[in-house]
């Protein structure tokens, strides 16, 4: 079981000069960390490591043996030497079993410097591995939660990593002869995404999500219950994005006794412990408990390993795993497999955008290679086009400006995530251009928290955004054109005042949460409006006002009251994070290089239908729409 | 665990009146038995025992209680009496463990005696419960061994039995949500045939065959180290005919640990062990060791419960099993599969044969219900159409008589199961009529044990046969126009011999055996004909003869010789076991009701892609080719 391991360390031995003073290799799961009792080797000879690295296509860390490293208090005025005070530090502690030292600052380039320099010297001059967090302009508890628990747990991480590292690397068993995908959830539907990838010597989970709308566990989970699926065999969980119909199920596999790793994004990982914690609560107050609890997030984060963009990394003796962005949300990604030392390709895309947005990049076209794929078809119907996302902002401002105008106040539900900071740019830039006045913008629910997030991981945002936060300075997000609503004496206060305002609740197509206690206050006055900017699923309050009823019963005070729908009704498409068909249709065209098949998930039966027999006909590739439980030949 | 146990005895113990004299009720295997101190009740009341077998849907078996057995040389004396002398028995033993006298006899039709009274008298004179085996007329070794094994094997397979009783009937444990079949073999190709059919309480595999012709185990064995495959889930292996490609690989299961049933009708075990030793001969000659010894033949006759058509058995606890004819070869059989109490009704047609022949029955093609099927499609073609029965075997005997008027000898080389004895029927025939004289017809190779185990099950042939059989006692297998050949002195002697004469000799394809060695004898002279009346594969000799080659290079007494075919060459067709592409595709048109989905196995990639297009365009029926290591959901 050693051999790959020790093989590694031979190389490493072999290849590294005496003056690294080599202490031990270790492997924390898929990296290799190196101690040295001569921490200079980085700074003055990281030439050497970056050959090895690339050398034996592993990720490398190097880390001082104990005995060279320097006292925490003199190592806290070292680095305050050594970084500039532009780089606002706001705290510094330190991981004895890493043997890192934790540098939070407002910004970490500063801390990292060009090409690393200022943190390699703060390795060479003090022995401790800076670990640079950013610390979001915009509070938030959620990342707090998570770094205090990974912290806490550090111990434990070290040797789950290491246990980890060695069974990543255990001899395979079996030749590469095949490679199969069974569709545990997510197919001919949309909700409960997972994939079940096997290998005759690796097993992998792509995405574990639920169903929120499902009725009972035979429809709101994944299959779990196949023969083929054992949590004990299980190499790696890979989550594409944070979105509960992707990752609300994680949880479960931790409850009952999975203990490998979840690979994500950092973006990811944050905001699915955000929408996983939500989701709890939610069921717990409707009384209809999930089968988990709090503690299986937490193990969650504690097992997670996140991954940037474009990282190869080794996640089973025959997989390699890259994430690439996706467009979808923020730390939203495609999982592309190498498989058996690149036999196979397979490419996932989770869910994606394909078009250029405010808030986000755009997905990865081009791969080394790719011989079968996963795709997502929410919108793959031939009806399923939307406007531009230029059409959509003009339409949004004309509709903000005439109800301002009137006096009234507008009211846009939201999805917490994506949507929703989607939304907040283009208002903040239409205010900020004088275009709508100085209309205040109210934040209610989670939005605020899901926004937070994003402003921790600005990497993650589309470039433009990027060049606005890091060279101008002006992080939209934290413009003081948004106001936090968090209780119900600002709730009251806002709809009691006669000023115009825009107020962005949840729950998006009101089916509960704030935006439909707005929507009480705010439904009979013809001065006000609602816009639909997402979609709203049938039988949803949102699809009701949509289709233009002209009242509803709804519960006030504890009794059902009927509500004279006076308000302005405008639905806005264009917004959506998912891509249209012609996005679709164009992400298969400019796909580089074709694979030899595709499965089509994520989309009901008959768009999935429809989109697959349209590839097949339009790129002669070909393609099928699997149904759940079903297993497909991939190699 | 026993609950449903415990409740079929309540619903017995309640139903029976007090003078049947109930001793116990135990379950063996699918069946229930019920021990009683009143043997008279199966004789005097047979009509309860029916009655009761039709209320709890299930077998019954009466036997006595211990106490009320007669001695063994007494009951021997009561059985010669009871039964007629024109029975002619030729054993009777006794089976202690099952309370069962043992019967042999050529004429078993008059131990049972009009609908069982014979049989039932037996039971009620002497406590014993008469089991009555055909003594078949021409004597068969692998019947014996068989019929050995079991006795000697009784205690230990009765607490197999017991135990599998239980193991039937324990609680389902989930709703019957789905049906899958994963394809582990013998998909797109021929060979190898293996279904594994799961649901979400049961695990069955219909056939385990070899590919003969595979070159390593990774083309030679079906996928059983998929991860939803694993021994001790399995209930049942279910086996259609006894062919290698479909049984080749079930004594495999058994060395690596099963211990649960297969089922098949008669015979079928009897052909499947004859094969099965003969392929671990052949295998041990040839030093390419099989993966299994002998004893795991042994076991697998041990563990075999056979069955016949129409017979309706519990299998699993939402299983139920019924075998129908499929007139492919002996034994051959359709698996009908009732799974959730009726919820979905699975066929596999296993290869069958949709055209009376003269040895064998023609398929079933109504069902109760059928809402799944498996079909072969090994000439799916749209070009494979053969001349029919008829045009064959005028053929055949015009090309005979040719031959035997210039005094030529003809060598038929031939499968030994199956197309073997359905030449032999017709040459029985057209000697018998006069038409082609005198001329000896030389059986060669496993074709005589093949015929002896043909002759021991007439109820499995066609129902002429079987009239010609019972009736006017005019067997045609024992007919002196048939000649054994079973050594080298033999050979040598009708060959050197100038009297025109039939060989049939095996293997079919003269890849071996001594089809060949007799083909070096006689193809130098154009007096003599090789007849093929199967299908002859790529590469094989057999090919290359009928492709018209003038000479062909062979081993004779150890040196590589250049043999020159001046042999006249016959090809006719028509005699193939397997249905053509014009009657595979009336089976469906004919096969009622039809079924909502259509898989599509036992073929060249290209036919089975063929008849599956063919019967989509033709019955607009849902079709599909899985890959083997691909899952299809059924429901
Ligand atoms: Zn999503
Ligand atoms: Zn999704
Ligand atoms: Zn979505
Ligand atoms: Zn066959
Ligand atoms: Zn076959």
């Amino acid at each position: 079981m050693t051999n790959m391991i020790d093989e590694i360390k031979d190389q490493i031995i072999e290849y590294l000069p005496e003056k690294v003073k080599l202490a031990k290799v270790e492997f924390e799961g898929p990296e290799i960390v190196i101690y040295t009792k001569n921490p200079e080797i980085n700074k003055d000879h990281g030439d050497i490591i970056r050959a090895l690295a690339k050398k034996i296509r592993k990720r490398i860390i190097i880390r001082s043996d104990k005995s060279v490293l320097s006292p925490p208090p003199e190592t806290i005025d070292k680095v305050e030497e050594i970084v500039p005070t532009d780089a606002d530090i706001t705290d510094i502690s330190f991981d004895d079993v890493t043997h890192e030292v934790i540098i939070e600052s407002r910004k970490p380039g500063l801390v990292i410097g060009k090409y690393g320099t200022t943190s390699r010297e703060i390795l060479k001059q003090t022995g401790w591995t800076p670990k640079i967090l950013r610390t979001p302009p915009i509070n938030s508890e959620t990342i707090q939660r998570i770094r205090l628990s990974l912290k806490r747990n550090s111990k434990e991480r070290k040797e789950f990593l290491q246990k980890l590292g060695k069974r990543i690397r255990r001899e395979p068993m079996f030749d590469n002869d095949w490679v199969r995908l069974t569709s545990l959830g997510g197919f001919r539907e949309v909700g409960r995404s997972c994939l079940f990838l096997q290998t005759p010597n690796s097993k992998v989970i792509l995405d574990c999500g639920v169903n929120v709308a499902g009725i009972d566990e035979k429809t709101a989970y994944p299959f779990l219950n196949v023969p083929e699926f054992n949590l004990q065999d299980l190499d790696a969980v890979i989550i594409t994005h944070a979105h509960l119909d992707h990752t609300g199920f994680v949880p479960y596999l931790y409850h009952y006794g999975y203990d490998g790793p979840t690979y994500c994004t950092t973006p990811t990982r944050d905001m699915m412990t955000l929408l996983q914690q939500d989701h709890l609560d939610i069921s717990h107050r409707e009384d209809k408990p999930l089968p988990f609890n709090i503690k299986d997030v937490k193990e969650t984060i504690n097992k997670t390993i996140t991954l940037d963009y474009g990282q190869v990394t080794d996640i089973s003796p025959d997989i390699r795993l890259t994430l690439h962005d996706a467009g979808h949300i923020v730390g939203s990604a495609m999982a592309h497999l190498n498989i058996g030392d690149g036999k196979h390709n397979f490419l996932y895309t989770g869910d994606f955008k394909n078009e250029q947005s405010r808030l986000l990049g755009t997905p990865k076209q081009h791969f080394a290679r790719i011989e079968s794929m996963v795709m997502e078809s929410t919108y793959g119907g031939r009806e399923d086009n939307t406007p531009t996302r230029n059409t959509a902002e003009k339409e949004l401002v004309k509709a903000i400006y005439d109800t301002i105008q009137k006096g009234g106040k507008i009211l846009i539900p939201v999805f917490a995530v994506g949507r929703a900071q989607e939304i907040m740019i283009v208002l903040e830039e239409f205010i900020n251009r004088g275009i709508l006045g100085k209309v205040p913008v109210y934040l209610d629910g989670m939005i605020w928290e899901a926004t937070a997030i994003h402003t921790a991981h600005p990497e993650f945002l589309s470039n433009e955004l990027q060049k606005q936060i890091f060279h101008a300075g002006e992080n939209p997000f934290t413009s003081d054109v948004f106001n936090k609503v968090t209780n119900n004496e600002q709730r009251r206060k806002l709809l009691e005042s006669n000023e115009p305002c825009v107020i962005l609740s949840t729950s998006g197509m009101l089916t509960g949460g704030n935006s439909v206690e707005y929507f009480k206050e705010l439904c009979e006055d013809e001065k006000n409006r609602i816009i639909f900017v997402g979609y709203q699923s049938e039988g949803s309050l949102g699809r009701r006002i949509q289709k233009g009823f002209d009242e509803v019963p709804l519960e006030k005070d504890g009794v059902t009251q009927l509500f004279h729908i006076n308000i302005e009704v405008t639905t806005i498409d264009g917004f959506s994070g998912h891509s249209d068909r012609k996005q679709l249709m164009e992400y298969v065209r400019k796909l580089s290089p074709k694979p030899d098949k595709i499965l089509v998930c994520h989309g009901d039966a008959y768009k999935a239908l429809d989109l697959a027999s349209s590839i097949y006909r339009t790129y002669k590739i070909e393609t099928k729409t699997p149904l759940n439980l079903e297993t497909t030949r991939l190699q």
